[in-house]
């Protein structure tokens, strides 16, 4: 804490108090949360470079709006670390992304001023539309503002929302805060189209000037100023940018300078007193006010704590890095092998082969669906791709794998990242319910390997078979190889099946339970030591929902009992492995005493 | 068969037989394969009023491009009967839709020129995408052709993959079918956009006149003529419509009357001598050549065989007129109930409520993901969202229902319609994986209502608990009321669980069949009588895939013996339910044996 530097932040509590307080003082403000929240992610981690260029965005917001009345939505919470310091957070945040602490997202049960769950991209726009529409019915008249990323705009929902706007409602503001990049690089056509600044920051100095005249009419001098603007200096300067919201039915303004509060205000009391909804577009800075952030704002999206990380840790490969170094040494080999993803290059260890072979190469933008089906024609085709997917995101793509893929059974290999708890990013991201989601599709292997030697074995195995595939592994650390599974014993006592990463998590109760465990890393077909435990009680682990996973698909066909083990049915909160384990009665401790108790009831 | 008036179609045995037809026949040609079709589907049932919109378009590219090198990606295979008539299936067209025969969609497995499954609506794009950019890889020439119908233009997987064209490839034909109408009415802006019509048919004039001069141009030429075209007309006749498509990177051309064949080969020979992704805009007539599916072309969309239905058909009351009645009955008591689909109105039974509740009902366009979320920001602000989609389509909404429903907790219903086997229209269609796909979900209450006293009390239940409810429930009649289950005696033999529609399958058995059987409604929790059969074997019947579904939930926290009966691991095939249910083994006869059997193995 530094208070010479928190002044104003400490006496703020809720926007009523940012409200409050004399225009001139806000860009004080400002600057004490981004020290603050520089601060704070230096010890928790967190998503720092989107949310430091949102800051002057939430003080406008504040300024201008009525809140809890009014709504504000943020499409994926990353933006959303100053709307918590103003909205009786501040405090908390020492604990962001920690165990019990304040979430990494915008989530309704933390706060009223969160409307909505804000861990997934591309749904602020259509959750917006809905409460734009109860407020329509109840005949109310809160603003409802949805903020979204230029990334998160080219999502499919998003688009579908877009489409959908002029049909659902006559009031809504929709602030695309563009930073020109999502996650790693910004793709398509909407890129495009937000990269033609230069247009429009002449546009935004001439309509800055009629602003500053503009705020001393009345509304009604104030709108036809706006109807002047639109008639004759949008169609010449803007044309290409605005045409799509206008044939869509939103009336366009921007850019904006999103790091000027003053214009900021400007734009949203005009954007408040429309009876069109409106898009309001700004440019902003991913990093703003952070020397590092806005040199690597790639680097600094998402990041572990700095200040708190012993300057040596010991060198691990993470399961994202070996999936990205085994794919490259497959499609040396095979030149049909290509890669997918959706705007998860860095995330999920692609980024080399995205070097090595750039046309063989395909990140297609926050687009599940899409990557998924794409890589569906890409595979009639002829060739093999792999498209990797964090878990969480894949259940998006769920019907493409259904209909697209295993209908027609074709080779595509569904890489599931970060499949099993998550850490600190929460419920949001936790990639539990893979299993569950994906099993029952037909034509469907279903891997969870155990370790690099069985990654690079599913990955061979999926190009040999040439069948529909997933494959799903886990955030974190992986090892080379385990240790060989037992040879299956004559005796009819209770074994353990450890699925994939969870091979890891017994190895500490080994030594002290008596019984065989084999660390297995299929799940579809069921693996094919089961073949061999007929009639024997069977106890299973996974890093995923019990309910209709790796356990149940054993309970489905095994001839005697199953203690299934695994995540119970109710959503995970975040925090370190270590906690969330202990949280969920899946810690060595735990996981000892439940197995003990079931090797008592069902003693060879 | 009406020989005379079937001489031209009766030579085409592939789309290299219409190429060679002289231009002047192709008139010819199209009139016998409507009244084949028509005679056809009067037969067979299905969906006539898209393909005979098609007749003309098919014709033009079979005799402009070379199939089966050239690829043309059907979205929705509603548009392709007139397709599968000139690709050697002409004489199988007598089993449309039957057990064993023609599949009502494309399908490649049936045919090498069906190079994708066209079940579902919005996946012909990315697909054709992903095989354009194999083409590229390959530097190969073929020409990928997607033709996309306005309705499923709006879907998130279209706008995805929209986005992203300019980016992927140089050259592809995006052919939009534009029939002014979804399955029941297209909303939205894209929607609005098609419908400003006059000033392109003016536009059309000239280009068509262009055209006629243009065709004798070396290509150089005729690329300078277009660009003259581009530069001066169209800007002024067509700014808003091409617009959108221009700031996407696609040329834009149209609209053409796409049942004038000469016009619709013209346009598609400069679409294939572009460099540039092509967007040809098409004007079609649902139901064109059939008086009473021009008319009536919702109605005529989708139609069961009229040649060979009985006058008087039983009256009989569909699951999905019930869930209409019921939901409206509720709408008059509670004012907070507000109807969702995605282009399902009258297909999930919700025209009623569409009429009664006009301001209560919104109908989102083919957009299941929005549908989703939208009646998520509905909850938050107060209301109670019943959503009606069918379990196939619902499949895209997934993450949402676990991001934006269970995991804010919001009293969000999701009405699965067509749960389990829905006939005809096949595998991309049955309703078989929602179980799996949803029953994971934590806070979720998840309904499989077995008559309609148990739907009605799903429905009220899940407005009295207001939080999130799936509820599942079959095609075809249901019934009122199932007798009274039976006591749970005191015994410790064997026990049948049905659920939902199931319970009608096993009534016949019962008789015969010593063993209790209990018609349960709900599949999580986990039905109350399951606490009374501790340590009894069980079997469970479901119309669901078994994987992961509802006997799977049973055996996961049994302990006795499950015997689990439902739809094996494989696609089904279309079919009469009786067919269905024969080739599933889960007939009268079938369930009997296999009931039996565990009977013996587990006597009391």
């Amino acid at each position: 804490m530094q208070p010479n530097v928190t002044t104003l932040l400490n006496t703020i509590t809720s926007p009523a108090d940012v409200k409050r307080l004399p225009s001139e003082v806000l860009p004080q403000l400002a600057t004490e949360i981004r020290t603050r929240m520089i601060e704070t992610v230096s010890r928790s981690g967190g998503h720092l470079a989107p949310s430091l260029g949102t800051v002057e965005l939430t003080l406008a917001l504040c300024h201008v709006f009525d809140f809890p009345t009014d709504k504000v939505i943020w499409d994926v919470g990353h933006q959303s670390y100053a709307w918590k310091m103003v909205t009786g957070r501040n405090d908390a945040m020492e604990t962001l992304r920690q165990f019990d602490g304040i979430r990494g997202f915008p989530f309704p049960a933390e706060s009223p001023y969160d409307p909505a769950v804000g861990g997934h991209a591309g749904v602020a726009l259509s959750t917006a539309l809905g409460m734009a529409a109860a407020r329509d019915l109840k005949q109310r008249n809160e603003h409802i503002i949805a903020v979204v990323g230029d990334a998160s705009l080219t999502n499919g929902i998003s688009l579908e929302a877009l489409n959908a706007v002029r049909h659902t409602t006559e009031r809504l503001i929709l602030i695309i805060n563009d930073n020109g990049m999502s996650i790693s690089q910004n793709v398509g056509a909407f890129a495009r189209m937000f990269a033609r600044r230069i247009s429009g920051i002449r546009y935004n100095r001439i309509r800055a000037a009629a602003e500053a005249t503009g705020h001393h009419l009345r509304l009604s001098g104030l709108k036809s100023l706006y109807r002047a603007l639109k008639g004759v200096i949008k169609p010449l300067l803007l044309r290409h940018r605005s045409a799509i919201f206008e044939d869509l039915g939103l009336r366009y303004m921007g850019p904006i300078d999103g790091h000027d509060i003053p214009a900021l205000c400007e734009a949203l009391r005009a954007a408040a007193e429309g009876h069109v909804p409106v898009v309001l577009h700004i440019a902003t800075v991913k990093g703003k006010g952070y020397a590092p952030a806005e040199r690597h704002p790639s680097k600094w999206h998402g990041v572990s704590p700095w200040a708190t990380t012993p300057s040596n840790p010991p060198p691990t490969t993470s399961w994202s890095e070996a999936f990205g170094e085994e794919l490259c040494a497959l499609a040396r080999q095979d030149e049909r092998i290509v890669a997918v993803t959706a705007a998860m290059r860095d995330g999920t260890g692609l980024a080399p082969f995205f070097r090595e072979f750039p046309n063989r190469a395909f990140d297609v933008g926050i687009c599940e669906e899409h990557a998924l089906t794409f890589a569906a024609g890409l595979a009639a085709a002829g060739f093999r791709p792999y498209v990797a997917l964090y878990s969480t995101f894949a259940q998006r793509a769920v019907d493409c794998m259904m209909h697209d893929v295993c209908l027609a059974k074709l080779p595509v290999t569904l890489c599931l990242d970060r499949a099993g708890i998550v850490g600190a990013d929460g419920p949001t991201h936790h990639g539990l319910y893979d299993i569950a989601m994906f099993r029952a599709l037909p034509n469907l292997t279903f891997y969870a390997p155990t370790a690099r030697d069985s990654l690079r074995q599913a990955l061979q195995q999926a190009l040999t078979d040439g069948t529909p595939t997933v494959i799903r592994y886990p955030r974190g650390a992986i090892c080379d190889a385990l240790p060989a599974n037992p040879t299956v014993d004559t005796g009819k006592g209770p074994c353990l099946l450890a699925l994939g990463d969870t091979a890891a998590w017994v190895a500490p109760l080994l030594e002290t339970l008596p019984l065989p465990c084999f660390a297995v890393d299929r799940i579809k077909p069921l693996p094919a030591v089961l073949q061999t435990l007929k009639g024997r009680p069977l106890i299973t682990l996974e890093n995923a929902a019990k309910q209709a996973g790796f356990g149940s698909a054993i309970a489905e066909v095994h001839d005697a009992p199953v203690l299934i083990l695994g995540w119970e049915d109710a959503f995970i909160p975040q925090g370190s492995d270590a906690e969330l384990r202990r949280f969920g009665r899946l810690d060595t401790e735990a996981l000892r005493a439940a197995i003990s108790t079931f090797l008592q009831e069902h003693a060879e």
